[in-house]
């Protein structure tokens, strides 16, 4: 399949592996991204867009798979809130991911086949090193901006956390610096689901010309609950029914149900199962305030990033609670920090949808950090 | 399973069907029951105790599947809140279960085989119309009091509603007069979790000497999460580690992932898959003002029913907001309403557990409908 995928590669041979968390020295190495606009003469306008679990590098196009537009598509373009006439976008599909970067799905060397289960454990962090390859290799020394929703804020998190001097401005939105009880316990419910398909074949399900459809599927509905609000989900569906009456059965009888099913079955074209695996277990291992002996502040101390913090009054999934932590941290050490809670009833997944509140603040804090930045108005020179 | 199973059996014949909501007529039948204390003479301290989805009439005594205590062990007793000196307690497997009442996994006369999806679907209603059979066995006109939370809660409604001269107080707890569209989601992702496991057979699991055990687990997992609050899990478990280190791997690494596949396997050692298909979609059927010309306080017009609606704060499957809608219905009937939203982090459990305010509404709730009705203290006469 990566094959066929449009867009840019990076590849990292043999001789520059990258050191992951675990230990393990990963080899080589293919970095998929896409970019938008045009990076200026002094490389100081690039802003990073992480992307969440399920995402990818197709920002602002058509996406090559699912032929839909692009997660973010309304917020990028000329004279659009990521401004493509004055910024030059990146993305790269995650470490780990299935859209062209390296994952469970690609070849081991050492094998001749694909990694499956025995590709490492990888982190938050390991997908962030994995940009910062990216960086390196398009020779810019700060981003302007890392910006990212839900997984991809745990990255821009990361990465001011880790890389402080690479990052001018952060925009974690709808995010955790750690995944809570709670999350930790539906990713293992979506990871429980895939594992006990028994066409995942102990994850090794492409030696068998299988895939597990159905557990991936199950995973994705469990999942898909998560990023919506009740009151999203009542007024989008209420108890409407599917045909005009119940089917006494257990055929898709309430529109609510027939729309998880399609959330399901769509979502196995487009992804890989052991990615899923390795990807929540990436979020699940992600404990900033752990990695800095406990105390979130130090995860931050002495940073000269500019932040903006996140929220939506109705993500119980990435609760404001969350957010609200990263924001009393950041006061702690003094940090540049703004926080809004928008008011929002669409869960979790209000950060991809049209929000008018989440843009106006987007676009507030990136022209003010713009002017910070001295970043001239309109097309880069 | 069901022969092993202690208890008392009410058996009613092909001559006496149960006429079913989706039409069908349902004979034989059987209505497995427990009972605690004694029937007065004049039949008047009888209490029904509706269990939810996965309960049973184990109430107070050790389950003979399990060995673990009754669900609600903790209020049944001499001199406890459901006081066996005083009350006469029955509760009934429901209708569709498989803890002896009749369900997909009993004997379908006709094929001398089990109905499995040969089963009619069932509704609250059909629930409570079966434990109507009971009560015309046991001579009871009148309950004393209906008792139940979550389906359990439903059941109580369902009596109050429709067979209101049978009932003389109900108390509905942690439940809503329909099952909400975030509820149906979640439950049509653990009975396509159910249906996604080839041992389910299309439901003939049991000609196949099957059981769609991975399926139920993972159905199991992810409605537990439902039952707790964030707040409970964080508390009970937060990040704790299973061992010492990162296992770097699948495994159980984390408390709570531990702590879920713990209930998934327990789970499938005691109850029916296809039950939990049936018995999910009996929740999601249920509908009490679209059953009354889509106007809730048209079920309760001229009740005489005193009730007592009880939620808990960080219930979010039934939050507090669905509780409220049931008293608004009653207040708008002038009917005889106590509401007690109980400060609770223990989630949708919490009427499982050890709330004392939970206790002692429903303490002083029965005290006060046990001297309207005429109920002395102490044994019965």
């Amino acid at each position: 399949m990566s094959l066929l995928l449009p867009g840019h590669r990076l590849e990292l041979g043999p001789d520059a592996p990258l050191r992951l968390d675990c230990g393990v020295e990963l080899a080589p190495l293919t970095i998929a991204y896409q970019t938008y606009g045009r990076l200026n003469s002094d490389k100081s306008n690039a802003i990073l867009i992480c992307h969440a679990l399920t995402g990818d590098q197709y920002v602002a196009e058509t996406h090559p798979v699912t032929g839909k537009p692009g997660w973010w598509e309304e917020l990028v373009g000329p004279g659009r809130i990521l401004d493509t006439d004055r910024y030059f976008l990146i993305c790269a599909n995650v470490l780990g991911g299935c859209m062209g970067t390296t994952g469970p799905a690609s070849v081991n060397p050492a094998t001749g086949r694909p990694w499956c289960q025995a590709f490492p454990v990888i982190t938050i962090g390991d997908m962030v090193r994995a940009q910062l390859r990216l960086l390196d290799y398009l020779e810019i020394d700060q981003l302007f901006c890392v910006i990212g929703g839900s997984m991809g804020g745990m990255q821009a998190l990361e990465w001011a956390a880790r890389h402080p001097q690479r990052v001018f401005a952060a925009i974690p939105i709808a995010t955790a610096a750690r995944h809570s009880a709670q999350n930790i316990a539906f990713a293992e419910v979506g990871r429980q689901a895939i594992m006990a398909d028994p066409d995942w074949c102990g994850g090794d399900y492409p030696a068998h010309g299988r895939k597990p459809q159905r557990g991936l599927a199950v995973a994705r509905m469990a999942a898909h609950i998560t990023y919506l609000s009740e009151a999203a989900l009542h007024r989008k569906f209420g108890r409407n029914l599917q045909g005009r009456e119940l089917s006494w059965g257990f055929n898709a009888d309430f529109q609510v149900e027939s729309y998880l099913r399609h959330q399901g079955s769509t979502f196995v074209e487009r992804f890989d199962a052991n990615s899923y695996l390795y990807i929540t277990r990436a979020m699940d291992y992600f404990d900033l305030a752990a990695d800095h002996g406990g105390i979130l502040a130090n995860a931050f101390r002495g940073t000269k990033v500019r932040f903006c913090v996140i929220s939506f009054t109705s993500d119980w999934l990435f609760p404001t609670a969350e957010s609200r932590a990263i924001v009393h941290a950041l006061n702690a050490v003094a940090a540049n920090v703004s926080f809004v809670e928008v008011e929002s009833d669409k869960g979790h997944d209000a950060f991809l949808l049209d929000e008018p509140e989440f843009h106006a603040t987007l676009s507030g804090f990136l022209d003010g950090a713009a002017e910070h930045r001295g970043l001239p108005r309109g097309a880069p020179p």
